[in-house]
């Protein structure tokens, strides 16, 4: 497994992996790696034979105020794990070397980051969006592969894609949960043992969504109005936003006529924390009738 | 010649290009082409055997009430330019194809552009930078050229390339000019036979200006203030803006102690017509003598 620092020597690595004609995959990450990133590797690993992890926790996405000092960083057991999956490469450069003196250049998208996270977090999508750029330019990867936990990302960064032309397969995993259903995320190690169980609100209250719109449920006011109450039963939560919206657009939604995503995120304690679910209408029988007819004609 | 209009189809032939071992070198413009883009071309032929020529009027750099719709064009004729100048392929995309649905996200410099054309253009440089990197990504070019013409253009092309990783040699060139000395421009043709004399202005006044500094003037305000008389003494002139600036950062310089660069933009009609000249001033001998005292110690 080689480890790189230089921006120049991982460009030039993956110029000679694409020469042989090898597939790059990148799996970018922040360090601190558990199950989540290990799960997004491994899918990465079926997709080609030269499989790259970034690890960089990088100050663009961060706010003023936010955690970027202490957000957890582990280097020499990250090296380990990624070992042991197979990893061939590692690219992990210091701040320095990716936002040189004099840096302005930032990629913004007008619509996707005027939801959801990024209104209590303005700058994140803005520092996601030029960090993974940059990635792409420095990597060269034919796939790169993020997780649906941080789907409002997987959004935005499926729709840089497509604006700036980058000619990359872009894939996205389901959530890795612990057996208690938290959703894995570095960010776990913040909660002290009875902010643990208060962190469980966040999924139980999208299961409870999902059992009221398979109940018929289609209100999406009193789904994230249960969902609330669930949050605020727990001791030490403290309700960002909850939004069920359009998959695509994360524009919101009254009615779940058709699948959307709820999302939400909550601070339990320090640690920020997030989550999602595609919430499925069952089709009904007379609707399913509408649709038979419709195809018929 | 190819003429390529769909981005898929762009990036196929560039892909077996480099895979081929050729060299591929990208001239953008925007049509209607003049000695200007020729020489561009000319130049970008010494760097490489696939020489792309972009035609793109770019609506994201026009503003409100500016020329989008009066910008001239006349594609046959441009093939027929390109074709004698040895072109290998056009890349001419409508701007649906360039601009789909839902397109939102955008590349932007948060200093440069807070100088010179950007006060007056404040869409312009964001428009730039957004297509160049879609060209970037489109046309995979290992050169690209650029007119020093529009120099603070060039300097936001330098700068992105640099803050986003784009293995791509910047190549500016020279400006190319009539012969009584206007620097060439596509929006030439807005003038008429008066506004053609006084549009002669713009030179004229950077070459004073160089005299100026040729025989020790420093002080930047008496020289812009020379220029901005000359200037108004020309019918139909309106000065947007007339700066002597860091080359780099194109921060004001007060005193011509280094080279700097003196930039100008003229309304000439309804033509906004930009020029600019690279000033340096004279190494004096009590200089010169201080200069070979440090290098001797």
């Amino acid at each position: 497994m080689e480890i790189i620092t230089v921006i120049k020597d991982m460009q030039a690595r993956s110029d000679k992996m694409r020469q042989e004609g090898k597939t790059v995959v990148l799996v970018p990450t922040m360090g601190f790696l558990h199950e989540g990133h290990l799960s997004l590797i491994r899918e990465g690993r079926a997709y080609g034979e030269d499989l790259v992890v970034s690890i960089f926790v990088n100050p663009a996405q961060f706010g003023p105020g936010e955690d970027l000092e202490s957000y957890p960083r582990d280097f020499e057991r990250d090296l380990d794990l990624l070992r042991k999956e197979g990893v061939t490469a590692v690219f992990s450069p210091d701040a320095q070397e990716m936002y040189g003196e004099n840096f302005q250049t930032f990629v913004e998208l007008e619509k996707l980051p005027k939801h959801l996270c990024g209104l209590s977090r303005p700058v994140f999508f803005r520092g996601v969006a030029t960090v993974v750029t940059k990635l792409f330019n420095i990597v060269k990867p034919h796939v790169a592969i993020f997780g649906e936990k941080d789907y409002q990302q997987l959004m935005v960064i499926r729709q840089l894609v497509r604006d700036l032309n980058f000619e990359i397969k872009i894939v996205g995993t389901r959530t890795i949960r612990e057996t208690d259903g938290l959703a894995m995320s570095s960010r776990n190690t913040y909660l002290s043992e009875n902010q643990r169980i208060s962190a469980l609100a966040l999924n139980q209250s999208l299961q409870k969504a999902q059992e009221l719109v398979e109940n018929g449920q289609k209100d999406t006011f009193g789904i994230i109005d249960t969902a609330a109450r669930m949050i605020r039963s727990h001791r030490e939560t403290e309700i960002d936003y909850i939004a069920i919206c359009d998959p695509e657009t994360l524009d919101d939604m009254e009615t779940i006529d058709r699948p959307a995503r709820m999302a939400l995120a909550v601070k339990v304690g320090k640690a920020r924390l997030i989550d999602n679910i595609l919430l499925k209408p069952k089709v009904s029988e007379s609707n399913f009738k509408k649709r038979s007819r419709k195809a018929d004609q």
